[in-house]
């Protein structure tokens, strides 16, 4: 069956770059990641409301709880509605948080997206790219809110680029708007180096358009299955940052 | 004051790099990582006893009790006597795994390196190379088991080398011994190219010496403090594996 052949070829590559908000030391943004107990793993990219410290303390407590739901073999979408119900009653509705969770699940073989946020996400597949709009609320205030969940199949060449706001807005102060749409399709016309080069490309941008001092938090995530490019059969990852200083 | 100033230029990297038992499909080894709710990072490297399936669910069960708790702020310490009391407690005494964690943490600027396990943890710093190898017992058997405990102050050029057995046994098989140290201190004398690529080095290594079909699970973590090397101040992840095939 060549498609299984084709299958038995992918590579799942992540990429994640995040920074704070210019004169912040702290991001308001928490990115954490699990493997999933019955195979694949979660992303989980929380934007707390305000910056700084406030901000990171509740994206902290939503990507923590979301993660350790995930964690034990959760489905997505219930994690997600958890997550909002534990913000809501820790914070009595007073505090909004935007969630999203990407999921590699190999149980089902598809990647679960869930967007709790009113920025899209984008998606590339044999359709072409296209942005996951659906009207979709924050967590934290209004009762009962769920996420919109979209499943794409694993195939080849998909790749799935999710951000906070601060990536969109950028540049917004200037009165110039970022082309993300236009980027990521360049990008992957171009041959699409890998979900690292995409994240860092998409920051790098967002950052450029804020004249080098980003006015908000901002973090991309990059998902991608694409082609097998090695043959050790290995998993690997990486980590970088710079060390604040004492 | 000069020593704040070099601080200020510190990146911090880790890598990781894993592959399964030969013939196996899935690692007994579960690699988590988790951002300190203070500040700073905890990796956590659990090999399960036995391979496969069943050495997974156990090592995801304490991967996944460390985390949780690392995650709520509590010790490195007592985060690794409550995964081996709920391990003893779960599995009655009958089953046993390794346990190692390493922080950073951003509060007492140090790394914290916990070991329940055989294996040595090998450090560089300003007093060179050596192994941490107190006696240390695996964690799920006897009562009141405790890690080993190492902090090291945040400095540059600091790299600490953490690995699961499958590493250090490797070409046991054939009759050829690992010399792990002797990989490690090349690779510093030679400058040190980065976390990632140290971990890749000694994983390639340790297939090679198992004549390319690894005798078991193998894994190995590095966390390095390292001159800063980009100017963008932005963090970064990166994951890639190749996708098991339907």
């Amino acid at each position: 069956m060549p498609e299984q052949r084709d299958d038995a070829q992918l590579e799942m590559q992540v990429g994640v770059a995040k920074v704070s908000k210019y004169a912040t030391s702290e991001s308001g943004d928490t990115l954490e990641m699990i493997e999933r107990p019955q195979g694949g793993l979660s992303l989980v990219l929380v934007d707390g409301q305000r910056s700084g410290r406030a901000a990171k303390l509740i994206s902290n407590l939503v990507a923590r709880k979301a993660i350790s739901l995930l964690a034990e073999g959760v489905r997505d979408g219930a994690a997600a509605r958890a997550a909002h119900d534990y913000l809501r009653t820790h914070r009595q509705g007073q505090v909004s948080a935007t969630l999203n969770i990407v999921s590699l699940d190999l149980v089902t073989r598809t990647v679960v997206i869930s967007r709790n946020s009113h920025c899209p996400v984008l998606v590339v597949d044999k359709d072409g790219l296209r942005a996951l709009a659906e009207p979709s609320q924050a967590i934290g205030i209004y009762a009962r809110t769920k996420p919109v969940i979209t499943e794409l199949p694993v195939a080849v060449n998909t790749w799935v680029i999710v951000f906070t706001d601060g990536v969109p807005d950028a540049g917004r102060r200037f009165g110039v708007a970022f082309d993300i749409m236009g980027l990521v399709a360049a990008f992957v016309a171009n041959g699409g180096d890998s979900a690292s080069a995409l994240a860092d490309a998409i920051l790098t941008r967002a950052v450029e358009l804020d004249q080098g001092h980003p006015q908000d938090d901002m973090s991309v995530l990059v998902l991608a299955l694409v082609p097998g490019q090695r043959i050790d059969n290995a998993r690997r990852l990486t980590v970088r940052f710079p060390l604040p200083s004492s």
